[in-house]
């Protein structure tokens, strides 16, 4: 392990870190919200102390292997969640550390689960600080350091291969610092875009921006008590929809839009399954919650608008589905676990995945067929290699182990059965919301600590997909000799 | 395809479950059932006449391929499933053609779901039936037919590995038809050990014979409305505990123990994993109850019978586990997905898969920490192919879109989360009870036809570990030129 490199990146996310928080800083100052000024002020200070400290030193050797990046990543995110904590902790917005360290995780890792149950007095800055998190873990910090960093090793694809999501991870260009660079500039676009459209429609301008902020992220906080069903605003619910919809599709397909290469679009198997999924489970619950709506637009709007809102996985609400027939819920539930695209800001399996194991269960079906045949899985008319199909087998593995085992823990709270599953299924997939107790108008408060840390192993096991997070448990990783 | 051959064991089954019949038809001499008799005689006639058209002409071509081995057991166990729905229908003890089929469905695939609201009311005979067809269906009918034809092709191997439960399905010795006569004779040593024991404690004949047949088949079909619970007997519940297990343990290792080869018996890995969550489960689940019950003892046997109850697959009931704490319930649930252990008469994912796909998820783990290392997978010592292992990847992706695509179906019915989900995963393991409107005092009655059916199908994928039945659906398989 090159522990001095650990070291040097980590203190460079907490720079980056520390940067970031200066946006909400100058809202505290612009609404005059002392405790929270003080409160952000306090942890600038110190994730710049910290980070200086980390950084003081450039490491000679910058060389990072897979494993490094893994953990690595893993540690970036729990040390951001834990730094971007402070502000809710020290400005006391959030009572007890354990729910601000809650809160941080569900805003970084775009889950948009919260604990807390009044959300409108809450200071501004607070609300911004919140939903920019959500902005912040969407594309994610290292990619984001990346794109800054002034000299970056093309060995660096390890850390960004390691936070990006999805089953195929690759560069768009051929260096990783210009990659993360048109990441960013792409996410930008579509964000003041959305701005934009939503100023236009007449929603207050800092409503705007902390909403796009939950979308963008497919994160899912909200800064009203009734989350976007509060604005009562057809326009805003069909808005949010379509970018819920964009920022869940693999970035690289903006790419191809701006280098004009249309024919890799439509060769996208992702983009033509998550298309047919959402179409047919908007059609399905339309129908299957019509006679609870006044209008088949209503009706309509609702269901499109949960459908994105959750293989999106931003958990956003314009309806209780909680009360929706069990179909609809089932179907919702189904969508938590599949997810968004690769490549997207979305969490859950991802679509791509879910592909592959379709197309893995149909050659172990034609196997017995046709026992002598030679058989290659292909996605978008390319051969997958073995490393990456037998990744996606043991992920889907360590996948179930892991939802049984948080199952199993969750329902130490001895909460129902479908509260229970719903929360580790929603907080896995960077959800939000679940069945039951955890449903669209409740929230996590009543979790013990316990249930709510346990969630917290969740929310970073889903945003980072698995592996990164287990690496730190592995004892090998850790040994001096694998430098 | 091998139309001729399949028409001949086909006929063959129809005959040997003719034979079978003869049983309750003795009963229902015995008793003086008269609808009953009528019922049974007017089956033995139909299975028989049917039977012998198709075993007309014996094929001269007795080749099996894999994939026919496969279609011929899932048409089998529908066709008897069919066949053995009879008597239910034509006494009039079952009402209505759907509700006779799922009881029976359950009956063979060892499930133990049911539609009957009141059991102490039916004739003797048929009651005989129906726990009959859990003892029929747990060893299997092919393997039956298997151990009484005069000739056996070597390469009817084929049907006992598409029949038999587990990964690895082998024979004990060299001669197909030696180890399926085997496997029914320690079947029957235990079976009659079992009756002995129970009769020993003072159970009523009849109630030893039935009680009996549903243990040994890990079926779990009741003769009283409160299944165990009513003989208010910690004996019995203590001798059921036990052969619960035994007759959930591969039945290789009593053929080891026959031929007095202990060290085997010792490697096994599946048996010794089976014994430690067993002991795990309720060691957590004991400690979860205690307060319920007066003594430490009820609570421990409670615990003891139900944990076994649900891992063997059985799904007896001696306890309301549907008011449990959570946890226990959780717990429960987790165990029903588990299963048995391989070669036994239990359902669910068998033990041995869950060993491999823990060490599959080991190995993913290892690769990311050392890219370069060669890793093997072993179970009891021996390196486990790659065919094994690719089929249990391909088992629990299959294993997954079924679960969903069942859960979405029953849904349809509008009964909450819990009920509709644990209703599929009782019902693909062969459990039995579920939770919530499933939970062990109630029962399917007041599921629609089409959700019955989709259990129905539920049960048949489970039992014969889905891809057989599969594999009729695979318009390939159906093309003469596979012959």
């Amino acid at each position: 392990m090159n522990y001095h490199m650990m070291a040097y990146i980590l203190g460079n996310i907490l720079r980056v870190e520390g940067l970031f928080l200066f946006a909400p800083t100058l809202l505290a100052i612009y609404y005059g919200e002392d405790k929270a000024l003080f409160a952000f002020g306090l942890t600038i200070f110190i994730a710049m102390i910290v980070g200086s400290i980390l950084t003081k030193a450039e490491p000679e050797d910058k060389k990072i292997y897979g494993r490094e990046g893994f953990v690595i990543v893993a540690l970036a995110w729990i040390s951001m969640s834990f730094f971007g904590a402070m502000p809710f902790f020290f400005s006391g917005a959030i009572e007890g550390p354990v729910n601000c360290f809650f809160e941080t995780v569900s805003g970084f890792t775009t889950t948009g689960a919260s604990i807390l149950t009044e959300i409108e007095g809450l200071p501004k800055s607070i609300l911004f600080w919140r939903s920019f998190t959500h902005w912040i873990g969407g594309m994610g910090i290292l990619v984001f350091m990346l794109a800054i960093m002034p000299t970056v090793d093309e060995r660096s694809m390890h850390l960004m291969r390691a936070e990006a999501p999805g089953p195929l991870v690759g560069k768009l260009v051929p260096k990783v610092k210009s990659t993360a660079k048109l990441l960013y500039e792409m996410y930008i676009i579509l964000t003041l875009l959305e701005i934009f459209l939503l100023i236009l429609g007449g929603m207050p301008v800092f409503d705007s921006l902390v909403n796009t902020f939950s979308t963008a992220g497919t994160g899912g906080f909200a800064i009203k008590n009734a989350s976007i069903a509060a604005y009562e605003n057809p326009y805003f619910e069909y808005v949010i929809t379509v970018f819920m919809f964009l920022f869940s599709v693999n970035f690289n397909l903006y790419y191809f839009l701006l280098v004009k290469d249309v024919k890799n679009i439509f060769k996208n198997e992702e983009l033509r399954y998550f298309i047919a999924i959402i179409i047919g489970a908007i059609g399905i619950i339309t129908l299957n919650i019509l006679s609870l709506y006044p209008t088949f637009e209503s009706a309509f709007r609702h269901a499109a608008f949960q459908v994105l809102a959750i293989i999106s996985t931003t958990g956003f609400a314009t309806a209780n589905f909680d009360v929706w027939p069990e179909l609809s819920k089932t179907l919702l539930v189904i969508l938590m676990i599949v997810g968004a695209c690769g490549g997207s800001t979305g969490g859950g399996l991802k679509v791509s995945r879910l592909i592959l194991l379709l197309k893995m269960a149909g050659l172990e079906i034609r196997r017995i067929v046709h026992p002598r045949s030679v058989n290659i899985i292909k996605l978008d008319g390319h051969k997958v290699d073995e490393e990456t199909i037998r990744g996606v087998g043991g992920f889907i593995i360590v996948y179930l182990f892991l939802t049984m085992g948080s199952f199993l823990l969750i329902s130490l709270n001895n909460f129902d059965f479908t509260t229970s599953l719903t929360s580790v299924l929603s907080c896995l997939g960077n959800v939000g919301p679940g069945l039951a107790r955890v449903g669209p108008i409740e929230n996590y408060s009543l979790f013990s600590d316990f249930s709510k840390l346990v969630l917290c192993f969740n929310m970073l096991l889903g945003r980072l997909e698995i592996f990164p997070i287990i690496m730190l448990f592995a004892p090998a990783v850790w040994k001096r000799s694998y430098m």
